[in-house]
C-alpha cells in the first residue's frame, strides 16, 4: 500500500489531519498529489451543494444558519469556501469572518477556503480536485459557497449536485434580465432577507417564469428566508433533501462531468506555461517590428 | 492585396458595413478569420474604456450617459456590450434595451453585443479579437461594457486602458469586503445614484482605502454621479481624459499583453476538443470499471 492509499483510507476513517493534509498536496501540487487523485475511487455519494448568487445576497449567513441546522442533527458538515469575500475565507480580509470562527473548534465541521489565482476560470484552480478529496470523507453533506454572477455560477453549477440560487429583493430588477441564465442553474432559488419590501414580488416572478419555462422533472422550488431570524431554513432543508432524492438523470450527470472533465483538460494543457516565462519571451518579442499578437500566439501554443 | 487587407483598409477608412461583417467573421471564425486577424496592425491608439461593477450598478445607463456626452462633441463611439443583463445587448430579454434603440441609427455610434459563450472565460471567446478589429476603426473611443464580479473583472482591467468600477451605495457592504480585488483593477471609481443615501458613506470609504494602499503613480479618483440626472458624467469623463494621458507604464502594457495572448493560447490549444465528441468518450469509458476522471483527463489531454 503506498502512501497516497494509506492517506486516502485515513481519511475514508475520519481523520480531518489527514484531509487537510492531501488538501494541502493537492492544492499546491505537492509531490504525490497525482498520485492522491488518481487513487480517488467513487465513494459513498456525499451531496454537494452549491451556493451561489450576488454579493449582498447574503450567502454566508445562509450557509452558517444551514450549518446550525445540520449540526444540531448530528451531521459531519463539509464546507469549501471560494468567494474572495466569504466571511469563511479565512485570508480574507473581513472583519465579519469571526462570526463564523465558532464553527472552526467543532469538530464536525471542517472549512476549507479556497483563493481564486490566476486566470483559469472564476473557482479556484484547484476546486474540482479539492471536492473530489473532500467527498473521501465521511461527510454527510458537503457545502460550497461562490461568488456569484457570470461564469462561476456555471462552473459550480457543474460542481454541484444541487445548486441553489441566493437572490434578495433588491437584485430584484437585474435578476429579471438575467433569468435565462440563473433559471438554467438553479436547483432551489432562496429568496433571502425575506422580511424586506419586494421579497413576495421577486418570489412570484420567479415562480412565474418556472411555470412559464420549458417542462421539468423537478420543478425549482422558490424558498422566502431570512438567514438572520431563521425563517424558512427548515424548508430550505427540505427542498435540499427532496432535490436529492429526486436525482439527476443520467444525460445531466454525463453533462456536468463532461464540463468537469474539460476543465481538468485545459489545466494540463496549460501546466506548462509559466506567465513570467511568457512574459519574457513577449518582450523580446515586442522589440521586433511588426509584432502581431495572433501570429505570436499560434507558434507560442505550438511550443 | 488579398481580401483581408482589402476589408481592414475599407475598415480603416471608416466604413461600418466593413466593420460589422469583419466582426462576423471573425466571431464566428469564418473562411478568412485568421488572414483577418494577422494582417491587423497597431494602428492609432484609440482609448478602450472597460466598465465593470455588481449588477445593478447601473453600467449601462452611465454607459449611455457618456455616449450623449461624447455625441454632442461629435466624437466617434464604439461600444461592445458583453454582459448578458446589458441594455445595449440586441439578443437580451430586457425590456429596456428599447431605451438604448436611439443610438442604433445615429451613425456615429457602432453598438456590437457579444454572447458569453462556451465555459472559457466570463468574456465571451472573442472579446479579444473583435476589440482588436474595432480598433482598426476610426473610432474616438471604445466602451466596453461587461458584467461584473468575479473573474471577468480582471479580464476586463486586460483588454481596457482605462477600467472604470461602478458601485451605488447599496452594494457599499460588499464592495468593502472585496476591496482587495477591485482596488488593484480600478483607475478610476464612479459611485453612481449618487444621490442615494449612503454614497457619501460608500465614497468615502473608498478614497481613504486608496490613501491607505501603496503609493501609485495614478492615485484611483472616486467620482460621484447620478446618470439618471446626469450630475458628474462631465468629471468622469475628465477624469478618463487625464488617466488616458497619464499613459500605462511599460511593464503594465506587457503585463497586460502577456494576459491577453495567455487566453489566446489557451483558446488556440483546446480548439481541437469540441464537448459533443467528449462527452461521448466519457460515456463510453464510463461503462468501465474504475473510472478516475483525473487518469481520463490526463490521456485525452495527450490526444
Amino acid at each position: 500500500m503506498n502512501t497516497s492509499s494509506q492517506l486516502l483510507s485515513h481519511i475514508a476513517a475520519g481523520d480531518t489531519r489527514s484531509l487537510a493534509r492531501a488538501i494541502t498536496v493537492v492544492e499546491n501540487e505537492l509531490e504525490g498529489y497525482r498520485e492522491i487523485l488518481y487513487a480517488l475511487k467513487p465513494g459513498r455519494n456525499i451531496p454537494v451543494i452549491g451556493f451561489t448568487g450576488p454579493p449582498g445576497a447574503g450567502k454566508s449567513t445562509l450557509i452558517n444558519a444551514l450549518i446550525h441546522l445540520y449540526s444540531k442533527a448530528g451531521k459531519k458538515i463539509g464546507i469549501i469556501a471560494i468567494d474572495p469575500t466569504s466571511p469563511f475565507n479565512y485570508g480574507s480580509l473581513l472583519g465579519d469572518r469571526l462570526r463564523m470562527s465558532e464553527h472552526f473548534n467543532n469538530q464536525d465541521i471542517f472549512i476549507r477556503s479556497l483563493a481564486t489565482r490566476g486566470s483559469l476560470g472564476g473557482l479556484s484552480q484547484k476546486t474540482i480536485e479539492i471536492t473530489d478529496v473532500m467527498k473521501s470523507f465521511p461527510f454527510d453533506v458537503i457545502l460550497i459557497e461562490t461568488v456569484g454572477v457570470g461564469q462561476s455560477e456555471v462552473e459550480i453549477a457543474g460542481l454541484a449536485d444541487t445548486t441553489v440560487v441566493v437572490l434578495v429583493p433588491e437584485s430584484g430588477d437585474e435578476i429579471q434580465a438575467m433569468k435565462s441564465g440563473i433559471m438554467e442553474i438553479a436547483d432551489i432559488f432562496a429568496v433571502n432577507k425575506s422580511d424586506r419590501p419586494g421579497a413576495d414580488v421577486l418570489a412570484n416572478n420567479l415562480e412565474k417564469t418556472i411555470r412559464s419555462g420549458s417542462r421539468k422533472e423537478w420543478i425549482t422550488p422558490v424558498i422566502k428566508v431570512s438567514a438572520t431570524t431563521g425563517t424558512g431554513i427548515e424548508e430550505l432543508a427540505e427542498a435540499l433533501e427532496r432535490h436529492r432524492q429526486s436525482g439527476l438523470t443520467n444525460e445531466r450527470k454525463m453533462q456536468l462531468l463532461t464540463e468537469k472533465i474539460y476543465t481538468l483538460i485545459q489545466k494540463r494543457r496549460m501546466n506548462d506555461i509559466n506567465k513570467a516565462d511568457l512574459l519574457q519571451s513577449i518582450k523580446k518579442a515586442f522589440i521586433a517590428s511588426e509584432f502581431n499578437i495572433y501570429k505570436f500566439a499560434d507558434s507560442y501554443s505550438a511550443v
